[in-house]
């Protein structure tokens, strides 16, 4: 086979963009990445995204392939001789899409209401992320032992927790202890140090999108 | 391996439950099905999804399932003997996978605002039957040429059909024609055609529906 062509269109602070990053990066593979700018969309990003003209999408040999998790479930697919995602056990995997999911209906939004002011959900925002510390427990990770596809799917989120608790008046360490000490974990990865903005970008990103959509 | 015991918790009008009945036909498994009085949560359903308290749950062997899609995966791959609704090229999968999420995030939401009469929402929700119709194409099915993934997530609102036209004055023939006959194809299929309700039962539920709630 050619060598494979790999392109990621992403916007820095995206979380969702974040988790292809950590995937590329846990499977080796070589990409360009290219910065879009949301106010004024690239061509390349409408023509392959052209349902929901979102990052991320990821081009692989010019075939699009969009929405994050679906991304990150296509990169464990494709290139399988390294370490799975997914688990391999049919109820693992069926848990650990069930949490992926759990996250992409739940974090993102009402994150974004605890940081914009938008809304009265501090408590709701707690609960979410008491409910994932639920899950993971003792154990090291999501999963188990190892990293995989739930903290994948979760860790990028950790670069908006300074911004989370900053804006929000909040203390994410106080209230989820395990789930602290998990993100510290993750973060000795290079696969996640590399992806994951330092947290004080992320805080001014927000603060310049606060300023430009009046939300001060 | 013994017998496998095999439990759906269900509510019959939700094309959610529909999908997982499509699924345990397609793959001949043998199963209980309970239906859940939704005003009423058994604790059965509580503890078998104790996050979303939401059906359809499949229990097998003791162990639960949940969300529809996910648990459509999980036949797929358990019960792997018979046709596969996935495909099993890794792109092919990331497209059928994104379908299955776009009509997750549209169909049922968009379409309740139909039927109900909250919100002005006509003409968005024919706008994504316009877009999956676009999608399907000239194709017979939206894999191809065989039923599978996309098609079994899709066909349960089919039954909803009437509803949302009767109720929100649409002609959803007339508008996507190819759709309609992708559901008369559908239809023709004996997993399908044993999973869905008829549509005037569908209706009959949506005007209690919207009596009790006030929505009349």
């Amino acid at each position: 086979m050619a060598q494979d062509n790999v392109l990621l269109l992403d916007f820095w602070p995206s979380s969702y963009g974040m988790r292809v990053k950590i995937a590329l990066a846990e499977k080796g593979i070589t990409y360009e990445c290219k910065q879009e700018d949301l106010d004024a969309k690239s061509s390349l990003l409408l023509e392959n995204n052209p349902v929901h003209k979102m990052i991320p999408v990821l081009v692989h040999n010019g075939k699009p392939i969009c929405e994050s998790l679906n991304i990150v479930q296509y990169i464990d697919e494709v290139w399988n001789h390294k370490l799975h995602l997914l688990p391999t056990d049919p109820y693992q995997r069926s848990q650990a899409r069930f949490w992926g999911d759990y996250i992409d209906k739940h974090i993102y939004s009402i994150g974004k209401k605890v940081w914009t002011g938008k809304g009265k959900s501090k408590k709701e925002f707690i609960e979410c992320l008491k409910t994932l510390e639920g899950e993971l427990g003792n154990k090291p990770y999501f999963g188990g032992e190892g990293f995989g596809y739930v903290d994948l799917a979760l860790v990028p989120f950790t670069s908006w927790f300074y911004t989370y608790e900053t804006l929000g008046n909040l203390n994410l360490e106080a209230e989820c202890p395990k789930l602290a000490a998990w993100a510290r974990r993750c973060m000795a990865r290079e696969s996640v140090a590399k992806a994951l903005p330092h947290p004080h970008k992320i805080y001014d990103f927000a603060l310049q999108y606060k300023q430009k959509h009046g939300l001060e």
